[in-house]
């Protein structure tokens, strides 16, 4: 029987390593690939993507499924957390069969050509050109969300893709609170020009940035920091992370935001890499929403905080080659905690973004509800932008064709961006109640030692033992709520007077 | 029947796109990957290989051989050069499956270790401690030749694995010509310094590297220049080619020579990816000595010339920021085709590297023969040294420990060296004879295109449709003669006095 154990742990190896080398084909396409081999490189990922849903649903991983009841019924090994694991793996596996094939690949056929037919519209400020397409896709999600069943409502099971037992009334619960909180800190908050008076040189930038995640914490023998068009993190194996950045010459506090946000990333993926069972299917990141807490926790509130800044400032001057009188922290520090009402999400402040985010959480809850059509998105979306933000869309390219998302079939996945920043901020919070000392470390040697060791101890090293809403329970006593996050942002604002 | 046909093609297609992601995974494992990577990387390659080497060897591809058998006896498709097709798809597989999988994994296990433990006997200068490992490889090596089976003597069937249909006589009738006549070539030859006075900066050095490739005809498109520790040439698709090269501050031609010979290997490889029925078993490389001979062309027979630097070298200093005063052209040129008996072969001159070449076949073709034993290795190597060059070894590190390739098993790829050197100029010479302009445009103008194409009709387009000797002697209108290197070289020294 044990041998069995044993064939099953070696197939999930296979199956890991598998996923390991699409995320480098992946990689390697967005980083370093030449131009020409764009076509080839879409069949190579396509035949090995195949080969892996094939291995994940096939009848082995079945057979290794029956497998593992038989040893947990027989007591035959140390079952928890083996019944856990076996828990997870047949919820997956019964998630992956309930497409059938055919929809799978009419749905990433249909994908795969509405990006390039968004990409037009959004340049030509066109929704109607999108408009069939999006209906289209819209449809397939629905017939998705039939196939894999719901309790309460459709929309559920297309969340549950990205954010396991969390419902959307959870999230109406968590994100009706946080928007009512929001609009007021917004209209107080005020916004801070960028204090750099002459653009900074790319080498200069990436000099500071190279050095940034090693002293995150994330090691640099096992960790790479390259440029791509979109900054992302992925895993090429459980020692080898990588992330990328973009520079602009003026704006150099978007590689460097970057940074933080992907090293968080990193550090997680790396943290459940170190899981002694790894690979299985317990020792891998747990949601999207915990993993985006992750980036946001170093990004906003390490990365925004005046104690971080107060060590690493003098580094970022030297580096930029900068005098001091020539840029005053303060002049700075307000800066990177303006508060900015903008019509475009990924140009908006840690304050603002929430209320972007909400809004198409909203949105597409309908959407997938038959509240609303396709053809009332424009509408819709003007009116709460207006709600929100009393600002005025002036064509949809700055409003509802902004995000790739939609066209990529997406649903579900926006609430995550909140979720993890929710998350985020409560991890923090009680993180800061038992460790006073950690801004003072940080502000005299540089020193995240223990924020390290705590996210390691009650986030990274779980794994996927607790659904994402538990492991935030079991990590800081309390369901996920906003205050943490409201207070968070309160402070920032308060700050500024 | 047709679908039959098209289901082969595919079946190739996908077996093609295999051996381009493995080509990946090893480009990516010597030029980008963090360090602690190496390990889950060695099973990423490891499982991807066994897959590739059962669907290449399995009932899948036998199918596929009866079918194509069925159409062509029916005269179902046109069958030129769908026969051709089959003989090299039939001959390939047949030869991979004559060894037992419990061998080939002997091999690769016993290989592994060895590359440590030949490491430390090099770093050593400690032969014994190599012996009794190169020993066992030598037995295995032996064990694989009986397996494979062969005519004459059993060092054919290794060498049939790098240059198919040419055999040890053919080597021996080669090279037995091309020692006598290059010992005193060799003791004519003089040896000029470098005239570089000052180490020229990475930066520089890339400023030029970077552009060579695509004069040399390899789109940028499609290709890729980085650095790694030892420089290559792969192929991750038809469209993306990757070269890499080394950079020292003191010895810039290094890595311009290095560029030169890669972007030859990468010139025919994009070659063969440009044939109409790519990808199939007939679009490939035909053999590492043609191979060799792309890239000891285009490092050699073009970029050892005078009239190729009487072009490229106003660049060159304006590139690398030196005056021509401080760099006269005369002693570039000399120090470029310095003759230099040196104990070394990757530190020869394109004089001296045939001779280091023969004395290992001569070596490795006696040890597989069994009329030499591991460990006569010292003393047959230093004797030979004494021979051709003679220098007197003075530790195994600088003698018969110099080269990686016997700790891998490599038996039978050392002469593909220097077939190489014969056929790329024989090719050249060729080529020269009904392109009397190639001189001139390339003085005036840096023109190339006349040997591009000439290559792309006489090999690259070509694929596998002739073996290697066959392939020379279509495109020249003669067999395989040493004479024309012999005259090459001859003629570099002469222009020396």
């Amino acid at each position: 029987m044990m041998n069995e154990l044993k064939n099953y742990r070696n197939f999930w190896k296979e199956y890991t390593r598998l996923g390991d080398i699409i995320s480098l084909l992946h990689w390697d396409s967005e980083v370093m690939m030449p131009d020409d081999g764009r076509e080839e490189r879409a069949e190579q990922i396509s035949q090995l993507s195949s080969l892996s849903h094939k291995m994940f649903t096939g009848d082995d991983s079945k057979r290794h499924i029956e497998n593992l009841k038989n040893i947990i019924m027989k007591n035959q090994a140390d079952t928890y957390p083996l019944k856990r694991e076996l828990e997870i793996l047949e919820r997956d596996r019964d998630r992956a069969v309930k497409l059938p094939i055919e929809l799978v690949e009419r749905f990433s056929k249909l994908t795969n050509l509405a990006h390039g037919i968004w990409a037009d519209a959004k340049k030509n400020k066109d929704f109607k050109a999108f408009e069939p397409t999006l209906s289209e896709i819209t449809d397939l999600s629905i017939e998705m969300a039939e196939c894999y069943g719901y309790k309460t409502e459709r929309y559920d099971a297309l969340l549950e893709g990205y954010e396991t037992g969390t419902r959307a009334e959870d999230l109406e619960h968590l994100f009706l609170h946080l928007k009512n909180s929001l609009i007021p800190i917004v209209n107080e908050g005020k916004s801070y020009p960028s204090p750099f008076k002459k653009p900074i040189p790319v080498e200069l930038q990436k000099a500071f940035n190279d050095k940034l995640p090693a002293l995150l914490g994330l090691p640099a023998s096992a960790s790479r920091l390259d440029i791509s068009v979109h900054p992302f993190s992925t895993s090429i194996g459980a020692k080898d992370k990588r992330i990328t950045t973009r520079y602009h010459v003026t704006d150099p506090l978007s590689s460097i935001f970057g940074v933080l946000h992907e090293t968080g990333h990193a550090l997680y993926e790396y943290g459940v890499g170190q899981i002694a069972d790894y690979p299985s299917p317990l020792t891998a990141a747990v949601s999207l929403g915990v993993h985006e807490s992750q980036s946001r926790l170093w990004e906003n509130q390490v990365g925004r905080s005046r104690a971080f800044w107060e060590y690493f400032y003098k580094i970022l001057l030297k580096e930029f080659d900068i005098y001091h009188y020539d840029l005053p922290f303060d002049d700075f520090y307000n800066h990177i905690n303006s508060v900015n009402k903008s019509k475009i999400r990924v140009e908006a402040d840690q304050v603002t973004y929430n209320l972007h985010i909400i809004l198409r959480f909203e949105i597409e809850r309908d959407l997938i509800s038959k509240k609303i059509k396709v053809s009332d998105l424009p509408e819709v979306w003007n009116t709460k932008m207006k709600e929100s933000f009393d600002l005025k869309i002036e064509n949809d390219s700055e409003g509802v064709l902004q995000d790739v998302h939609w066209s990529g079939g997406a649903f579900g996945y926006f609430p995550t961006y909140t979720l993890g920043n929710i998350y985020s901020a409560q991890l923090f919070h009680h993180f800061l109640e038992t460790h006073q000392s950690f801004w003072d470390d940080l502000i005299n040697r540089g020193d995240m030692t223990s924020l390290h060791k705590w996210l390691g101890k009650k986030v990274y090293s779980h794994g996927r033992i607790y659904d994402p809403k538990d492991l935030i329970k079991e990590a800081t006593g309390e369901a996920p709520k906003s205050d943490y996050l409201i207070k968070y942002l309160k402070s920032k604002v308060q700050e500024q007077e």
